[in-house]
């Protein structure tokens, strides 16, 4: 625990140092980029850094790497490569924010919000709505390009082409899939009607897998192993574990999303209900209830829910066992990546440490 | 321009086997990603290619370029850039259309509105609107991780770490710069009034830099210069033809947002009055105008208005006297571009082509 805690500090030293960097440089662009900039701090100042930990196990998993005392040029590349991570990561919620209509992340504004207040803050001209669309749009782009640029400089460092090369056809990869992933979660909830329901869990599944198991978990960790000068086969045995431990986080979310304390969370509860989205979940409910129950639930998921509503499917949903049969699917994915990663070829301190994470990442209550 | 069609057409083909490269990559996504990956490809057939023009020229005025016959490594890492800078700025346009609320874009609708048809014609659920929202982020989002592939590419094809990370250099400060340009630009158009005039012209000037002057010409030109190898000397001199060129092509853009021709310039005429846009050439105007007549063009300014109120405003604009201060900045700005290329220490041959290209874009029409 006590690594985990100086690992986020490092992380957050770093990303800080990555902003101030950018502000200096954006300085002949005058004092009236502030707020954007000071957006960038505010929201890259909270998160639970799952990505940054998975990218670093991902290298220690291949290569030691010392996190006390000073930050050397092979500690550096990691946290390089981690920060890379949190600030693709920040640019993709940021948008997402947007497009799930979410008021609220981390237990603070969604970036289009802060933006929006500011306007009406300020009284400025025509819509406030709309300068916070436009503030979280180029946020988000604007990281999005801080995100490769410092993926670069960990790929400098390694001064290894290589190496290099791996992590960045990862990283590649890792991006299209979860802007495809996205595209896909929002044609979900655009559908008149559920699908039959193998194809509707066919559906959900691919959308799990590509929006978030594989770029919350098997990704970063395979970043942060191709840095390392992992081998092919080392590779495969952190991705048979990195890609169950992802759907087990994906599926832990999905209960989170309906289930989740606001407190913790810093979402609205049931605020997945809301938004409509076509989870494993809600998929496996739907299958579990008798048909008039199921066409209320299906008029109400997606709509402008009130608490008592919102309630209501949440005791549908209970009802229906289908928490059950989710909560078994988390723990036959992580008994899956735990029986992989003993038999992946990678460091057993390191191993340790990832198994650790990926309870912590199933069994999570924020 | 043999060669400039020649170009063109190179750009165009890698353009294509990129969208084609990536469309196989993601078949595991299944058949739904068709509709954003056949956007991609149908908005990036389109264009003037300027960016892509500046920046093999770039490369080419510092070391030769055979654009005849087969594509070798090194024009190919000349392409790759070129195609870059338009994948980039493909998905700049992607989001900025949704940003002004612009409907069309290059003669046809702009990416939001393709989604949102999509969305209507499918009989969706939810907000048609929203959907195309989301659609065009997500978009722009897959293009701009596309563009910095292709300028991963690039760089690992020169085979040079230092001529490497000079061109990563100028392209993220590129990057951030219009981020931020954007930004600036956004919040000029919320500003209740005008500010006086030396702090308007300043301000309208800055978001006239960093939004397209060095983004659109200064930029590409030292990405593809440093990319073969520039010196500081030869970066220099470029950057003094770049950035003049840069503001003559902006200023010419500002004149076509008010008075193009709409078969011409694929947007309806009149955009920037009724964005509301506060350019170079908008300034001027109000500067000229008795206080009056400027009371009332600041009312319609940035107004939904009717062709006969557009006309009006051109009409006002015209009269102001403004439209010659612009060319007149226009062709101080191009000769001084031109003294600067004569005196800077690049190929002759390419110099020539540099004072042809930087005169189509300082007098366009579209």
């Amino acid at each position: 625990m006590h690594e985990t805690t100086r690992l986020a500090g490092l992380v957050q030293e770093r990303i800080n140092d990555v902003v101030a960097r950018h502000r200096k440089a954006l300085e002949p662009l005058g004092p009236d980029t502030e707020a954007l900039l000071n957006e960038a701090i505010g929201f890259l100042s909270g998160g639970k850094r799952f990505r940054a930990q998975f990218a670093v196990l991902g290298y220690r998993a291949i290569r030691p790497l010392d996190l006390e005392g000073e930050v050397g040029e092979e500690l550096g590349a990691a946290l390089d490569a981690a920060c890379s991570l949190e600030l693709f990561h920040a640019a993709a919620l940021i948008h997402d924010d947007v497009i799930d209509r979410s008021d609220t992340r981390r237990g603070r504004p969604a970036a289009h919000r802060m933006f929006a207040a500011l306007h009406a803050t300020n009284s400025w001209r025509g819509s406030a709505d709309h300068f916070g669309l436009a503030g979280a749009i180029l946020l988000g782009d604007l990281l999005q390009s801080w995100a490769d640029e410092l993926m670069q400089s960990a790929c400098d460092a390694i001064r290894d082409p290589e190496r290099s090369r791996r992590a960045r056809e990862h990283f590649n990869r890792m991006r299209s899939e979860v802007a495809l992933g996205q595209y896909l979660d929002v044609l979900e909830e655009q559908q008149p009607t559920f699908a039959p329901h193998d194809t509707q869990l066919e559906r959900s599944t691919r959308v799990l897998v590509y929006k978030s198991a594989k770029y919350s978990v098997e990704a970063p960790l395979l970043i942060g192993a191709a840095l390392a000068g992992a081998s092919a086969e080392q590779e495969r045995g952190l991705a048979s574990f990195g890609l169950p431990i992802g759907v087990a986080f994906q599926l832990r979310d999905d209960l989170l999303g309906v289930f989740g304390d606001e407190e913790l969370t810093g979402k609205p509860a049931g605020d997945d209900l809301v938004e409509g989205k076509r989870t494993v979940l809600v998929t496996l409910a739907r299958e579990n209830l008798p048909d008039t129950q199921r066409r209320i639930f299906d008029d109400l998921l997606g709509e402008d829910l009130d608490r008592d509503q919102v309630g209501m499917l949440q005791t549908t949903i209970r009802g229906s066992g289908a928490v059950e049969q989710v909560e078994d699917m988390i723990s036959r994915n992580v008994d899956r990546a735990m029986a992989a990663l003993e038999s992946a070829p990678v460091h057993a301190d390191a191993a340790a440490r990832l198994s650790k994470l990926a309870e912590r990442a199933a069994r999570r209550t924020f």
